[in-house]
């Protein structure tokens, strides 16, 4: 008798043909994301081109009880994408389709697949864009809103929490059902559009994304300034935060990525200091009043060096470096790979999170620039994972210390990369036992056999 | 053998003494909100003072199966607030406490009971303001959350859903949980916050709410512009919001709420024409800025009489104009009583769906002027309700036409005033039946004995 993964594979095989797989290729290639948890092999990979294959797919696997776990790109750096449990891959990265973009209400409706340049490189002609950029330009739409994802100018535009409107999402018993839509906001029930963004697919299969767009700004400036102390970046931050100035990217670098950065990206006119990198979204005259009021506060926090680029040249030259933070980060000490922590805080505690977490840095040993997204409080270390027995385990240490530092301080264990499996065991601690135990009646509710990406954001 | 609600009641004088009362005026007073639904009186009403106290309340009434509906200021326009199948009222409106404010983090935690007057008084030393304005000045935050409402200036600020960054919450059954915090973004599982905002008390009592704040405009300055046709305006509006212009309010009155508005507020200058109001906050340089850029665009779209005021009373003498819109209303008609309608559409739409529900208003022999937040593509129509037998079905046959028009254009048959009772009917056409179903499973997951706010969002 077949088991329940070779009949969902039969049947897979009927209503997809050629694009289920059991290729070990290609289910090696969906055995993990971009992250260091171990991987695991799906016992097969199924290609899906619409919201209908997507659910067919969820019934046939929910009626046998067999794992479904979604992939959009495969960028997770949290182990979402590793089928711990085996079943069915469901790789949504043919569902490429725009399917409408609106200029007057400035939102499109996309599919799943649908990457993030993909999305900019067809809004471009129409004055539009779409914010939300997580750094990498692979990632799709529909793994950005399953982790809730944001990056560095969500604290002007918001994370995928504010810009996805509306869902089609495929349950976990291949029912499908539309949330939210083009009204930018209503009043009529509970929120499902909010709770299955951040929901890391273990509550459905998010196939079509409602986005809303922003008019692309006149005019953009950036700007980079300099402290002695990390303090004084940081009160600069809440300094511009309360004065209104409304910011597109704020992002701090410590003195150790400034230093990579200045020596990967050939950066002129840097120290190995603490810095601030901004940029500016308005008309020419309010990017020149905002540069100066933003200056002005840095100013009387200690800054110096305070430069700003109006030339595109220079601009992108300042963020491509922002980008490349990772691999400034990499050519420090070739051969090792990195590990990425994304912890978060109130603004307030930055700087205690920032310093003490340095001390950390320095007592582990380890090497492990800073980079955060300061405007919004959330903060990354690049670890180098030193390539020697027991390396990977120093650098999960050394995580967990960083982790604890930030909810010491009032904060979250993940600012945007989500649980996935590396965070699953802070949860706890994080929400308290009652509000985790909510999550999983919800759970419970919408994926009764637990066939939804199992192992992910909950312990067991 | 005393029935489950006298056991409730026993218990209850017990636990809270003589804040729990029986008292026939007080019943009367909680038995209905400013709506137009049938009053039902609850069998009780209990004065809690915390969330301990609202906790033991439902945990008494989760034990023997008594509906329990929360009260913040009794001003639900969908009569949110009546105990239709009877019960305990939980009155929070003494969690009046502010607990912390944090300027630094530009945010603060309340209890439910705190009003949005009683929360900007407060804050005004400080530098910061909270930006969620429904009009009204008694309505409580707690209320507030549960209707996810908003209001004015939405259009820059958000409405509920965005400035709630986390809640104390007590589930039906007694059980308190603590969901988001004071991080501005967090990926660590599923948002309970926002399943708890909207969720209109059927879900669980938000007890506390963490509020984002914004820092007080250095400048602020108003203006007014009219047009003679009501696509223009809706033009001009959407061509606003594509340049980016951080516009603060953007409101939009008819001939006729115009008219009323300028016999009612004695206001110069204008004509009973479809009008456009706008507010702009930012530095003085940017508020003249973004005023003429606003000029300039409406100008494009036919707009005459562009008026602009940074002098304090003037802009004030506006803005009470447009908030004191419905007594204006009232003013019409002597005698008659009130209906507001809450649809909302696509911004893209916005022409269509008030140009035919002028016409719905027409037909309906009815006086009912339309005022929006049409940066939101949020409409109200302020129906009069004539004072003779048949004249509120009447006012009702004419909502449902609107909204059935709103639903037709893609709209939502609320913007921000809730389901409660009155928009029940609408869901399924809203959101499917299959979406529904997911929210009954959220319901009965964390409410399984069906006592939180029966009735209300759900026909049944």
């Amino acid at each position: 008798m077949p088991s329940p993964v070779e009949t969902v594979i039969e049947a897979l095989r009927g209503a997809l043909g050629e694009r289920v797989t059991t290729n070990p290729g290609l289910r090696e290639h969906h055995s993990h994301g971009q992250d260091t948890q171990p991987p695991a092999l799906p016992d097969a990979v199924a290609f899906v081109e619409s919201t209908e294959e997507a659910a067919k797919v969820l019934g046939m696997c929910h009626a046998q009880g067999v794992p479904v776990v979604p992939w959009g790109a495969g960028t997770s750096l949290e182990g979402h994408v590793t089928p711990v449990r085996g079943g069915i891959t469901l790789d949504l990265s043919r569902m490429t389709r725009i399917i409408e973009v609106s200029q007057p209400d400035m939102d499109c409706r996309v599919e799943a697949g649908v990457t993030r340049d993909q999305l900019n490189a067809h809004l471009r002609d129409q004055g539009l864009f779409f914010p939300v950029d997580p750094g990498t330009a692979l990632c799709t739409i529909g793994g950005m809103c399953a982790t809730r994802a944001s990056g560095t100018n969500a604290v002007r535009y918001g994370t995928m929490r504010e810009n996805a409107l509306g869902l089609t999402v495929a349950l976990a018993d291949g029912r499908v059902i539309r949330t939210g839509g083009r009204v930018r906001k209503s009043s009529t029930g509970y929120d499902l559009t909010r709770l299955f963004v951040g929901s890391e697919g273990t509550l459905g299969v998010i196939t079509e994304i409602q986005l809303r767009l922003h008019g692309i700004p006149e005019a953009t400036s950036s700007a980079t300034c300099q402290f002695d102390t990390l303090r004084g970046a940081v009160e600069t931050v809440i300094g511009i935060l309360q004065s209104g100035i409304p910011v597109a990217r704020m992002e701090l670098l410590d003195d150790v990525q400034t230093a990579a950065c200045i020596a990967y990206s050939k950066l002129e006119g840097l120290k190995p200091l603490p810095s601030l990198f901004f940029e500016f979204h308005g008309t020419e005259a309010s990017v020149a009043e905002q540069a100066q009021q933003a200056e002005d506060i840095a100013a009387e926090y200690g800054a110096h060096g305070f430069q700003w680029a109006t030339d595109p040249a220079d601009r992108h030259k300042l963020w491509q470096a922002r980008h490349d933070a990772l691999w400034a980060v990499l050519a420090l000490k070739p051969g090792y790979k990195t590990f990425v922590t994304d912890s978060i805080v109130p603004i307030s505690r930055m700087d205690e999170a920032i310093l003490g977490t340095q001390a950390d840095i320095r007592a582990s040993g380890l090497t492990a620039p800073i980079v955060g997204h300061v405007g919004d409080g959330n903060y990354h270390t690049v670890i180098l994972v030193p390539p020697e027995p027991g390396g990977l385990e120093r650098a999960w240490e050394l995580d967990k210390k960083i982790v604890a530092r930030a909810l010491d301080l009032g904060g979250s264990c993940s600012g945007e990369h989500g649980v996935g499996i590396g965070k699953r065991e802070f949860l706890e601690r994080e929400h308290g036992a009652e509000a985790l135990a909510v999550m999983r009646s919800i759970k419970a509710a919408l994926d009764p056999r637990g066939i939804m990406n199992p192992g992910k954001i909950f312990l067991n």
